[in-house]
């Protein structure tokens, strides 16, 4: 990549406003900052990564590119699923991966103040030391960032009973496009004074502002659970048990769904609990009071569903087993997809449906795999309706490429078709921008493109992710 | 008043988009919809209310209104208590009152659908038949209507464990300013496609769009409960005892306080169980699986903190005396309004504080009361750090709503300087917009002037409230 002209203007600019150590511009390190965890989705090599650890110095490099128009893209940890952290080429990544403190945990108040690096363990930890919990788990949350978390509005398994990461964002500082740094929200636990700009900010992929500080609020401890598994010779025979889990009033703390394919994939890792006949295996875990009374419940209900095995754990150590199977869908679908020949790759989706039309989903999923002659397993977070199919198809094999394209696409209009989003916690990114206007109305979009053009006039804020240009 | 030609320009053009019963010119309706609930705030006597029962009748009269430039005003029941509902003199008043039909009620995803003049206490009855819970309470809900609800961004008792009218919305129908009909949302329990709209017009008071349909979650059924009384000798006792409940994971469904006017009036009222000798009184409530082992719990914590009396309700007769202490602050307050010289009005303020600085702030109250020569009764949501300091005085005394004045000014100073928020729940309306400042930091407030103006580029809706013109 040549430097042009303006560029050395702008990095100059950049080389004023930073400490040496902050600014990276060595090919490896641009190399290794061009994309998030998501395929199929455009990217580009930056020209420089910077690494700011004060709130000053990203007002420093957002003023600069403010200035000389340059595109600026916030990256976290880059977990993320859906592009909405690829680099543009030639512009400028952002990494908040060295602003990592946690400033302030008020147990009295119940609540953190944190910089956007820390990751999600590390605040959990952190937290959970003064006997307090953070709900939001994403599947990444060893290495995922909260700033990361915050921007696409991540779930989690728990966030059936806890809610998801939106929930417990209390205020926010941000700074703008034009290096402005504004603060919302509050430190209480109500509060109605003016717009929403807390939430408008959540979620937001990084395209409104960088955030640079998160208060948020935490919950008392989570008492022990206990967890049971059902195995059902028909998705509609889970999808009855889901339903009538919820209907019964039931609150467990996960309710998760293996299809199939992810429960004959992990029979295959050599998992001795399952049920390789399953049609879908159920998993529910509870953290009630009296979580073995309310899985006894749990487990009836499963039966009368109709429930080919139904084995409730008895302790923590077998409460494990059966949680860890959840867990071994991903390496065990790797696996398969290692054993497949090309140069497979998993690709990870994201739709979410009305509880009630799960079932439905689901055999329409299996339907699609079938008439694209691909491998698809789905698990997902069944309490939610929020499913997770995963698509495996050889990237070199540009015949699998299409067929996984054709896929995706029939997957996405599926769950609009069933009154579903094309997103319940991965985010829009690049990935689904073009869905996006299939599911917002026309007017909604307006909107959308007005707050985005309110808050970052120039568009050189993460330009292209949520929102078309 | 007179009509001026203007006017009848576009009442005449309002006749043809509406049926002649929704459209009021007498004076008795005219004088019966200037003003909501609240004191101190400017309010003029519209030209005419609409009380459309079609999204299209909304939609045409905000088109008029627009094509006009005549403002508009929403209105609910009017149970608001920051002038949010008031009307602009000679401008359009729209009711929402005859939109008040329940769409939809789904259990299998726990949601309800409906319009906005819906009765909170109609929408929870008529969902309480499917064995489903809609938890938001404000203290009005019997005639209060859930698009004021949302408009304001309402709590109430429960809050404290269910969370706030926020935290159910899941979709919105609004008519624009200019007339068009957007949709926000879903139908999901979860989903992050695109900026949260939703939430942009929960609590925007009206100004923002004129809520037409709202899809609403729904929890599962609460267990009965059980409630305890402990009174205290000083505040700061009270506010440890709130403290130590919180800082040991319980989570009641009610955690109220009543300062020692409050307390010393309902006595007076007649009501038996109260200590006129406490400087503070806890109210607190649990819906837990085994309530009375967490109220054991509980009130051990309150007699650690210095309780002087704790006293546990042993089945369902004793928790409604015990809760009916708490509902019946307000009357007892009016009836010492009453019986107090001149025309006396009781004003009831809203500032929610970090928990932890709770009893701080109501020594501060109490100080600000004989500074002023007020009679102040506080009541308030505890465990969210939310007060409602009701002061009382005679509005036929200059001098009495100068001091009231000046008190109520002294409260919201005090709440900000604590680290709190001007409002909680009942919204900023016109009584707070001048205080909104001092909470926003500038750029805050200028995105959310740009918002207004994005999505109400001539002024009409509301104009003037919430934020300054």
């Amino acid at each position: 990549m040549t430097t042009t002209s303006a560029q050395t203007t702008w990095l100059t600019a950049l080389r004023e406003t930073l400490p040496p150590d902050a600014l990276h511009v060595d090919p490896e390190t641009l190399a290794a900052h061009t994309r998030d965890s998501a395929p199929f989705s455009e990217a580009g090599t930056p020209a420089v990564v910077v690494t700011p650890v004060t709130v000053e110095q990203v007002q420093g490099v957002l003023r600069t590119a403010h200035a000389h128009r340059v595109p600026v893209v916030p990256q976290g940890a880059r977990t993320g699923l859906a592009g909405a952290a690829n680099a543009d080429e030639g512009g400028i990544v952002l990494s908040t991966l060295r602003m990592d403190r946690i400033l302030e945990i008020d147990p009295g108040n119940r609540l953190v103040v944190c910089q956007p690096g820390v990751t999600n363990r590390a605040l959990s930890d952190a937290v959970a030391e003064h006997g307090l919990f953070f709900p939001p788990d994403p599947a990444s949350w060893d290495t995922c960032t909260i700033g990361g978390n915050i921007a696409v509005g991540a779930g989690g398994l728990c966030c059936v009973k806890y809610g998801v990461t939106a929930d417990y964002v209390m205020g926010l500082a941000v700074v703008l496009p034009n290096g402005d740094l504004v603060r919302t929200g509050r430190r209480t636990v109500k509060g109605v004074a003016g717009y929403d700009l807390t939430r408008l900010f959540v979620g937001s992929e990084g395209t409104l502002g960088v955030i640079v500080e998160a208060t948020l609020g935490l919950r008392p401890p989570r008492r022990p659970s206990l967890a049971l598994l059902a195995a059902f010779g028909s998705t509609t025979a889970a999808g009855e048990a889901v339903a009538a889990i919820i209907r019964h009033g039931h609150e467990p703390s996960a309710l998760e769904l293996m299809d199939a394919v992810s429960t004959s994939a992990v029979v295959d890792l050599g998992h001795p609990i399952l049920d390789r006949s399953a049609a879908a295996t159920l998993i529910v875990e509870s953290d009630d009071a009296d979580p073995a009374r309310a899985l006894d419940e749990i487990a009836r209900l499963c039966r009368q569903a109709g429930a080919l095995t139904v084995t409730v754990a008895a302790d923590q150590e077998q409460t494990t087993a059966i949680l860890d199977t959840r867990r071994l869908v991903l390496p065990a679908t790797q696996v398969k997809a290692e054993q497949m020949p090309g140069d497979t790759t998993a690709f990870i989706e994201d739709v979410c449906v009305p509880r009630t039309r799960l079932a439905e989903f689901i055999d329409q999923i299996a339907a699609i795999a079938e008439e694209y002659g691909l491998y698809i397993s789905t698990i997902g977070h069944a309490g939610d309706g929020n499913l997770h199919p995963t698509v495996v198809f050889d990237r070199s094999d540009p015949d699998a490429v299409e067929r996984a394209t054709r896929a995706y696409d029939a997957i996405m209009a599926a769950g609009l078709e069933l009154g579903g989003t094309i997103t319940g916690e991965h985010g829009v990114g690049t990935l689904k921008r073009d869905w996006l206007s299939c599911e917002l109305d026309p007017g909604a979009l307006r909107i959308q493109h007005g707050i985005k053009k309110l808050l970052d006039p120039l568009g050189i804020l993460n330009p292209g992710k949520v929102l078309a240009i």
